[in-house]
């Protein structure tokens, strides 16, 4: 297997050199880049469509959305008032990588973008072993899940810099312990900054679009 | 990439080898085995915690928990009754591969085993493509995830034989579709067994139950 890593290695280090010449990129054009990340079904796409609801008159909002399969989560940013949204289908890859994302940032005028949305596969492994060039990456998880994720999927909430937790409106309905996933969370990464909301209900979605309007404005274009 | 590609083509293939080995075993032994995939969160361990409630004193129940890291889910089980149960660390890999099955199961005896169920690592993606020598794959997905799961990552219901849809009692609180879920799966798999389940209330596990059983009598030992 060592033949394996060895290639696996130079994988990664080939797409950290693609990653940083991307990061160099958003920065030249100040665009603050978000890498959101989760299991299927999180609700990725749902925070993003609320985020556009709320904020795409007041912000210069671009989404990249990577599937495996389907352009379903473009169509839905789309649908949701994304004025620049580009797809990225895998066609069976398990994660998003720096070449893929290099390529979709060629057909966006990254003037006229303050911020990118990066909506990787739903997937709580793989992606985390990819840098895509972002400022963070935001780690998804929805109160149906479980609150022991941070600790079985370390490395993806390790590597992280905010987790927002989704449909809280559902806690209640499992044995899914808010105190519980924060203080798991925590215990990997005690920088995390977390989010509680429920994209269904609307509930705590202020706050996020608080500190999104916020980011942008310590970042703004001169 | 070239190279990469033949890595894992290479990879695959001896993966398939040690799987028709396991295969070969099982056979012998006449344990059937169920290869659980689904989303981080769907209830995996929920379903083999309830299974093992009904069954584990009519049935020889094995059961390999595989996760990324920590043994929470391997220790649910045996706080469930079970008797056999072998947990695997894969340490970051994003899946269970054969050799770490081949692995387990040589610490179990196989004689006084009926059934065996293989919890895979919590992804949609990359179990899809490791066989582990299991009659059948089960794929779960639950009723909070959205009902477009088996269009987006279409390999995975593609090669299950089984879809169980849990979480049911959550429909109503979320836009997921019964009857949409159903189509989507056996658009891409028009072979797919359905089971609609809820592990909190316990709807429609009796007819999960019903043909596990009736499964492990085909192949009953003589």
């Amino acid at each position: 297997m060592n033949q394996k890593i060895a290639i696996e290695k130079k994988v990664l280090s080939e797409n950290d050199r693609l990653a940083k010449q991307i990061r160099v990129r958003l920065m030249e054009h100040n665009v603050i880049a978000l890498n959101l990340v989760s299991s299927p079904g999180s609700g990725k796409t749902s925070l993003l469509e609320k985020t556009l609801g709320a904020l795409n008159e007041r912000l210069d909002i671009a989404l990249i959305a990577g599937d495996v399969q389907t352009e379903n989560d473009a169509n839905r940013l789309v649908n949701a008032g994304g004025k620049i949204v580009r797809p990225i289908v895998t066609g069976g890859a398990c994660h998003l990588d720096a070449k893929m994302v290099g390529r979709a940032l060629e057909e966006i005028d990254l003037a006229a973008v303050k911020i990118l949305f990066i909506e990787n596969v739903g997937n709580l492994v793989c992606p985390s072993s990819y840098d895509l060039g972002e400022n963070m990456k935001v780690v998804l998880i929805s109160a149906t899940e479980g609150d022991d994720k941070p600790l079985k999927y370390p490395a993806m909430f390790r590597r992280s810099s905010v987790m927002v937790v989704n449909k809280i409106d559902l806690i209640g309905l499992s044995d899914f312990d808010l105190k519980r996933v924060r203080e798991n969370a925590l215990s990997i990464n005690p920088e995390l900054k977390i989010f509680e909301i429920s994209c269904r209900t609307g509930e705590g979605l202020e706050s996020w679009f608080d500190w999104l309007l916020n980011l942008s404005e310590h970042l703004s274009k001169t």
